[in-house]
């Protein structure tokens, strides 16, 4: 491997991958319009997710076409998190390189912390307009967030156990930097179609078997009209 | 829908649609390169289906990048074949348009028949040479191959039960023409990635939840270090 992969000085959250998709791996249509894949009881499942970890992470390309909150649904389950004196929410984090999220978007209301991870080049006004909203900005990569530090600044910031729902560059681009721990997908009963529909995984994809991340398969569920496939995420060897 | 669908005054095979994909969809690198994403229980699941069909279709794709044989491996599956009256193989069928499938290629060797759905638009001396390597030629469609005719010609010609084994231009042309029956996948513990990676269903994709095909899972069975998902395609109301 030639990828940096992130230091054994610098620890990173326990980072589980969760995402809906479609028989042959698409998160949505081409023209990225949202598509109920899953049902009631796949966004029960989410939600508990959420409830269980410390932040919800998406890619700015999620952010901009879906414009989702990322909050816990059920009030008990945020009542057991006060109980338990957490916030209400988890925090949400955004993969946002050139700091791109709309200041109003969803993601950056006053729900829940919010963290943006952008790299050095993302423009000072978008960045003070963020933080002006509310959002608090991590810097790491030059051009591009860097993964691994970005995750480490959220471990310094208190964030232990990470959920990260999507898209398809942000999660290849998580496994190419080997900083996932957990994956869970549902596979909805359908067929999307379309060689330019993203999936569970774009990015530049592996080149050959060596490069692959190893999963191991640990539970298969029944769940609406699909199936909910878990897996561990081996160590590599480096 | 605008499309047409096969007429009801001609009958076509049953088809049922067969591959291995990773977790995130694809039948490959994005290089097209041959990965093993299953293993020998898999291996030995697809010679039974193959075993049990009158033919393997595949696109021209899948010839050009993997020159497959599409025989059945076992031996006494072949004996159990002919020992019913039937060939030791089941026929062999290439969805190719222009008719560039090489009389070279390992689908045209003499182990079993090899029928060419081709369009008017495929040259006349590559029919011709196809036909000197021992294929049958069948023409349906002006520049592209009309599906739903050419599996009526294989119907004609007494094949009824149809597996299809991709790549992921003719699995999702066959959906949408509305030709599939059946779906079987074996999901391998693997991530591929990548934006350009062929998946289970390219074409152009369906653009919304009213186009997609309805499936409904029936089987889900642990194999190798995956699982197998099995679905019926529900009759469309059309």
């Amino acid at each position: 491997m030639t990828l940096q992969t992130a230091s054994e000085e610098e620890s990173t959250p326990h980072v589980h991958v969760n995402a809906a998709i479609s028989v042959d791996g698409k998160l949505s249509t081409r023209e990225r319009s949202q598509v109920a894949i899953s049902g009631d009881g796949d966004f029960d499942r989410v939600d508990r997710l959420r409830a269980e970890r410390d932040a919800v992470m998406v890619g700015v390309g999620t952010v901009l076409a879906d414009d989702p909150r990322l909050t816990v649904k059920a009030d008990r389950r945020r009542a057991d998190r006060q109980a338990a004196g957490r916030p209400p929410n988890p925090a949400r984090v955004v993969a946002d390189s050139r700091a791109q999220t709309p200041p109003e978007a969803a993601v950056v209301n006053d729900a829940a912390e919010t963290y943006l991870l952008v790299s050095e080049a993302a423009p000072e006004t978008r960045r003070d307009r963020l933080r002006g909203a509310g959002a608090t900005v991590l810097v790491a990569g030059e051009t591009r967030v860097d993964l691994a530090g970005g995750l480490a600044k959220l471990t310094q910031a208190g964030i232990d156990r990470l959920l990260v729902e999507g898209g398809g560059e942000i999660i290849f681009s998580l496994f190419e930097r080997e900083l996932v721990q957990r994956l869970s997908v549902f596979v909805g009963s359908v067929v999307i179609g379309g060689r330019e529909a993203p999936t569970l995984a774009d990015g530049k994809g592996f080149d050959d078997t060596e490069a692959f991340p190893e999963l191991s398969l640990t539970d298969i569920d029944r769940l609406d009209d699909g199936v909910v496939l878990s897996y561990d995420v081996d160590e590599s060897a480096g």
